[in-house]
């Protein structure tokens, strides 16, 4: 079975923070998970941009490309600016994308949102703080 | 051993998705470890405020406060808004709370910055849209 393609959405900020985010988490799953092509791109401020991901991955020999918001909710990114990049009505999660000369499926993730996780790891960050500092 | 406040902080959005994110972690956060009394409050737009959740732990009986930023990365927000509010230097994480008459620590966590569980969760989403999707 051939690889999907993974693209990492980040927002882009002025300073360092949110690109080492999206660009060490991206490493990371692509260390976790073996089944995936992983490439980070921006929204704004930080490169390479989303368009610039998505021409990357038209080379690469995948059968699938999801692409990942690493937002934590829904705004007017989510909404409405990265599936106009993805060719996606508004509402819709899924689409095509031409790679290596054939359409795959692309199909559009939903940002962290609602999680246990999440709770989990904001009670870790608490850990961390008070064994650090109390 | 007393509880200890757990301020969970939001950016707050015009959308109602950031303080249904928040305030839903919170709940979970509240489920998952009953050593922490949980508030929420939002740094814009969204009420109650980050001043008016640490007024309400005055009146409480807590013996530290934690303030856990549920924010991706550090910024603006998270290197100066945030600890000017609670009356922290720049750069320093731990000062003094008054609650209750008494002076407790207070404990000023990092954002969730890169984290093994942020990537795990970025992949569920990634998985979760393929099994819907695909």
């Amino acid at each position: 079975m051939g690889k999907k393609g993974l693209l990492l959405v980040g927002h882009g900020s002025k300073k360092p923070y949110n690109k080492q985010l999206i660009e060490e988490t991206a490493q990371t799953i692509a260390q976790k998970d073996d089944s995936f092509l992983v490439k980070s791109g921006f929204m704004s401020i930080n490169e390479p941009t989303v368009e610039e991901q998505l021409n990357a991955f038209r080379n690469e020999d995948i059968d699938t490309l999801v692409v990942v918001p690493l937002f934590l909710a829904k705004g007017v990114h989510i909404l409405k600016d990265i599936p106009d990049i993805l060719g996606l009505e508004e509402g819709s999660y899924a689409g095509t994308f031409r790679a290596n000369g054939s359409e795959i499926p692309l199909i559009y993730a939903q940002p962290i949102g609602s999680d246990p996780l999440l709770a989990e790891l904001m009670l870790k960050n608490a850990y961390q703080a008070i064994d650090e500092l109390l």
